[in-house]
């Protein structure tokens, strides 16, 4: 074997080498950058540890991250979103064979268990003879989630303690899985963690979920290097959370359940940039929909949109769809749900899967649940009602369709890609000392960079952008180059 | 064997029998029917002759002609469309098991060759004795697009002729296999589709093409039987038709493709009531959208309704995706395609596949085909650009995703419904000879029983009806039950 | 004095010129017919009794009849549409004075009280020697909402009968007036009428209510002439209708009261051709929209459209304004008024006031009725809680804006002008004896005539038209001129 | 006279009554402030110079900072946007007459000179006494455009200087004036801008455009006082620019033009948030909207709004409507006016005049410039063809319409009367010396105060806001009353 892996089955690469060269030409922000640092090679030097959906755009963008220069090691970061013709194509690699793969080692497949979540997980970091010279390891991570972020930082902790805590009853179950995957871990090797952390130039991430932790860590001071927020930047937050699933939720639904979204009431619950989408694309497919809120701003932009607002209760019995989308958590109880009326559909594109009570629906005296197909389910009330739940409560787009489409994934990418370079030239790790250093803080990207990520996109689309004339950049105060507009601009 | 079918694969039956328990919840038109019908049932002695694509919805309204007291023999009336659960689920019946199926005869599997597809379509006039007798043959037909009343009036014809004539070099390769087919029938029986045709009290039809080939055959005084227009009713045009798409029409482009309908530029040719239904469905997900028509009054509509009116040599180099929804044909030639953005989208959702030149685009030198996965394929031009063909030029919607959703079928399928019943009771053919007799003309169903298919999917959708007072009907000039508009009015 | 008339003031003709000449701009319709006809005079020897709201765009119909040859005189249909420049300008004509008019006798201004409004009707047939030799009266009406055309029908009934009935009471006030002008006629010449009636060759009409009297009249073989619908052509009916209203509906609440429409709830009491229109423009403001339908397929219409259907009486305290659109009577009575919220603004865009029971709201005990302005009533209810009425339950787009834009009016007008054209010229009455010959029946126009009136107004817009090719047309059915679609087709 | 002022007609006062009254219904926001604040009176002692827009909606306002102890001057910020009825019922005052004004002294009519501009926006600092002693003068001014601070800024400096300098050739026209006025001032008090600048605790205020000047200012450490960006806060930049000008800006072109804005082609220049507002308004109306941008991202943003988006030289042949709102310069030149179609609009929502080239205009060999009504012109080149600018290229929604309706102005409002509240109190220059003290700088409001704005207009809209346990704020990290947001989420 060339290098390590473990993926669902190698023969599928030529598949996903197929839908990996059509994907590239939805990706123009990726393909871009290729061409443009194919001379400069700024990541050459780079070892990238990334935890993001191994789907067929992240496989374009580990093979940007190559053609940049970097050397790579990827894990899924949710256990249903693997694509395993996309890991497949990754580890052959464009030149490789299956008996001879050239690409990357990969380390997903769909539908892992919790246990082998983890496990995928120290493997990114698992670089050859790391526990023996640190220094061979990582030194960038690439995080969706914040999981990789997570593990090393607990696992330095531990290390520092000396010992890996028991969990405790209220602990989530998928928690006891952590600690247990990093006590196996201390006790291979006590300074793991630590080794691997202190090489680590820094990390971008690209969630919500994942920056509000980071952001936890560096207001604690306890961050261990520095990080860029990716999901922050306007091409991504904007494009990604609204554009991305305008497209993916409703066809997460239709391929699910089929059934007509015109003239049904769905109840959208948060109106963030995923809630607006959401909202949105129902609109357009002709539902009536109706927004729950708790932010008054956020809430008065619905209003002011045309849609209903109410609280869950006012609407449980009527709605036909209900679709979560806050970051939040306990959404929509069980009781709640058993309100409903039969045959709702019920589904999440929020973070976690705790903005459904999935434990609570399970607990329900005399509820039954039937598989419809994969990623669907039919909960059957005593009283011989049912609601359907769209991937067990996880993220439907992903669970039920294919995620974000290619060109939505190239715009988060190319911030992605672009953050990389960023950090890995100029982290206070690198050895650089201008004033542009990244210190052990989280960092957006500059404006002018976003703007670069928005350019890349437009020629593909036929937009023609207009230009500023010297004259009119002055009057405005800005450069003709960019940036455009102030930073507390909301867009 | 309990009776004769053949399908892909009955062990099937049981996905397809959760799939129709579900969609049963999303047709509460077909359900009403079966309910306010349980008694009378007024099918009962009709043996209804059906074709139409075999798909789960279609196992509803078959179970609900039964329900209802009709025998039914089934094939598909597209090649590629065919669920083969449903077919399974529909021959082995709720009560039925695979070795002892008690449901009905059917003939359809997904892909069938057209060889394969002519025969299906003689299978469900082969009604057990009907060659000795014809009274024991069909006496209704449940058509389609028109292929097994095509089939009967040909049939007759070549039967009357004593012999079918030989195919030219200008017609289809599909019409040679229709001879032949019709060539075989008359050497094993002469006078089959004679004796099918005098037993048929009529035709139910939903398709414009199969409407306007009813209406040829009328004003030719060449129809062999009573025809209802289910296409016609609004209830069926402008819900199928436009409803159906808005939301099928996506569906099937972003499984086909995944790729990011927001930002692109969508050519729609036709703005008919599909053509409507595409172009809200391309605008609701963002996609700036650009019609082309022939008929100044829909262009003026969709000039109206905002959207940039063009022919196709305007924009055929700038769009990145092309659906045609005309029911004309050549509507986009090779040539043109020939023209298009690399990796430009080219599908079709108007009737037949000749609406996009396929055949011209067989026979561009140097042109190369690759299928990406089913019902997908890439067409590499000599220069190397390519664009993405769905469904081979067929119907998108069916090939590349299921069809229009329960809901919508529910209301064409009502119509189908309600229209098989009046035939069947006031044919010419059925012995009655009141002033409602329907001769051997085409006919639309009464508008008081389009309101009725209506009437029985508002509660479904939570919507309240407003009742008028005796007096504010008398103001109007209707009744209070209907119906509430002139005939020539267009909703 | 060159001619008579009676409008509010001569010297407005040059605002009204001025007015006419940016009219005629957005009139393409009516400017293409002019230049068409302008050598034919296809309407030489008409004498048109006009009735219908004497504005700007009229004024370019006027003289577009003058154009095409006829002589012409002219009331407003409603008291309080006249733009009293308009009326100025027509009669002054483009080449006359204020001292020495040279265009149309004409007799409207704006405000007019119920007595004047049916003293100018009178005025419309009173040609210079008609009461001497009826010959020399009008042989045409051109009308909206049938006000010309009752009165000749009264008319001839009341001499026919000798005397004119008095009005009862349950009669409203408006006919006692009508009664009583008709009865002073009968006193001056007991044969007025039913001379005038001899010579008339038809009436083209183009509202809804108007069509529906002809259409009674001809059921009950009592249509004293040709009548042309004009309403029910495409270009009238789904332009004006829908695409009129959606234009001047949010003009005249805007222009009426200030009232933000974005984030209110907006009820539209009837979801036709109008009520579509209405629901589009606020939806488009941003309100969120509740449907009142008693029509089930209109009201799956709404629904599939993603709007609320409910009854206003589960919506009458939630709603901030209220529009009926019916077409009916009582839509909204005083006491669902009086349970508004406070300052909810009621309107109607329907045909006739008693849509919003303003009888009912005047008897309201202890109500007090404030002018906010003129046509925007503020009616304080006992309670202290008021509402706001728009144009006191008349047309509000009239009333509180200018009506429909011009271009709207030039796709109806070119249909009163080729109905015009049609009738003058194939009217049994005309002598004309072809199968083409219209008798005492209403008629729509051609379908081929309706295509020309929206291939007129294509090229103002940059719209481009595709061609058919011939075997194409020939695929189709259809002549490559057209018409393209059949007659039930409702676009 | 009980106090100076001057204004249009006083005898207005009373038709300026009623639309206050109305008005205040609309404006929630303000509303709840004065019950909120109706004992602790927190602006007794504040003497306000208010410069801004002197419509109802601002009379509200300033009955609203009276109502919270203020006293006030005020004049408008807009030479044609003053409504003369608001300004009178402003100084007549709830309990005053014409004769015994106890209203505001307000210096604003409509129809200004520049001239007598800047003397309007001299008398908002001319308090009686204010020259003997500056303590007698305003301690706050709330600005609209930073006209009123520009000239205490100037003033100062020019006292500085001891001469006001002449104007170049290159300074435009009304600079010219500006100098004048000072000039006038230094002759007769030489330390009056310097007294007055002394007092003044801080500004507030509420464009692109003044807030821009003030970060200048604060930047080049010129600011003589601190200052509130209220423009920034979401409810004003998302919620006056967006949701307003989706009202004003179609409610403009239809007063001023009454021409159909559907099936029409716009060009909108800018997609900001007026920009978004314009595009949405025009797309609800049935136009076919293309934008034009300078920034990639909003460029995107528009692309995946689904508009064309292009520069305007592609366009300028083809567009029917043009409109500004760009907040740039130069944006329409006169040569490309001179290749508009026939009768093109134009018109701007932008800030300033010069976004359109009217002085080019105007020097465009041959034009003639013809006064449709007053604010409408069409401008005929010497080939015959014209083009109509609206309010010679000034905000076309206050000049052709009312600018913003209430509810909207009612939140922006809500945001200056709170930010003169924190500024009064929490000035550095109050005395105050808390760490919230605020200095020579300019700030926006904290977010907690933005949601409270949103949370006042919620309950008018029948919006109904869901609450966060304890246990969900916790897992989100933010407290149950909010903020709920990090302070770079866009909304």
């Amino acid at each position: 074997m060339s290098f390590d892996y473990k993926i669902a089955d190698i023969s599928l690469h030529e598949a996903g080498r197929h839908q990996i060269r059509l994907a590239e030409h939805e990706m123009p922000g990726l393909m871009a950058l290729r061409e443009e640092y194919a001379e400069e090679l700024p990541l050459a030097g780079a070892r990238i540890a990334g935890s993001l959906h191994m789907t067929v755009q992240t496989a374009v963008l580990i093979e940007t991250l190559t053609a940049l220069g970097a050397e790579v090691r990827w894990a899924s970061c949710n256990i249903f979103s693997t694509q395993d013709e996309a890991a497949a194509a990754v580890v052959v690699g464009p030149n490789g064979t299956p008996e001879d793969p050239q690409g990357v080692p990969v380390f997903a497949w769909k539908n892992e268990t919790l246990e082998e979540y983890w496990w995928t997980a120290t493997q990114i970091f698992a670089w050859p003879g790391v526990d023996q010279d640190p220094s061979k390891g990582a030194n960038m991570i690439l995080d969706d989630g914040g999981d990789a972020t997570l593990l090393v930082h607990k696992g330095v902790a531990f290390e520092a303690a000396g010992a890996v805590p028991s969990a405790t009853d209220e602990d989530p179950e998928e928690y006891r899985i952590i600690l247990q995957t990093l006590r196996d871990s201390l006790a291979e090797n006590p300074q793991r963690w630590t080794g691997i952390a202190g090489e680590l130039k820094g990390v971008t991430e690209e969630t919500t979920t994942g920056v509000n932790r980071l952001y936890q860590l560096a207001r604690d001071e306890r961050l261990l290097f520095p990080a860029i927020n990716v999901n922050d930047s306007v091409t991504k937050s904007k494009f990604d959370n609204k554009y991305g699933i305008r497209h993916s939720l409703p066809d997460g639904i239709m391929r699910a359940t089929d059934v007509l979204l015109g003239g049904k009431t769905a109840v959208v619950c948060g109106y963030g940039d995923v809630g607006k989408g959401t909202a949105e694309a129902l609109r357009g497919q002709g539902a009536r929909v109706v927004v729950t809120e708790i932010d008054p701003i956020n809430a008065l932009q619905a209003a002011m949109d045309g849609f209903q607002v109410a609280t869950l209760d006012d609407v449980v019995e009527e709605g036909h769809i209900f679709i979560t989308s806050t970051g939040g958590k306990d959404i929509i109880s069980a009781e709640q749900m058993s309100r409903m009326r039969d045959k709702a559909i019920v589904g999440n594109v929020g973070h976690f899967d705790n903005e459904i009570d999935m434990a609570g629906l399970e607990k329900t005296p005399g509820i039954q649940k039937i598989e419809i197909k994969p990623q669907v389910h039919e909960w059957v009330f005593e009283n011989g009602k049912s609601i359907i739940v769209l991937s067990e409560g996880r993220l439907l787009n992903l669970g039920n369709a294919t995620g974000h489409p290619s060109f939505v994934m190239s715009s988060s990418f190319a911030n992605q890609t672009i953050a990389q370079i960023e950090l890995f030239a100029k982290s206070h790790k690198s050895g650089h000392s201008g004033h542009d250093t990244y210190q052990n803080q989280v960092y957006t990207l500059p404006k002018v960079l976003d703007e670069k990520v928005a350019r890349l996109h437009l020629d593909a689309l036929g937009a023609r952008l207009s230009e500023l004339t010297k004259e009119q950049a002055d009057y405005l105060g800005v450069d003709v180059a960019g940036p455009y507009k102030p930073d507390h601009y909301r867009y």
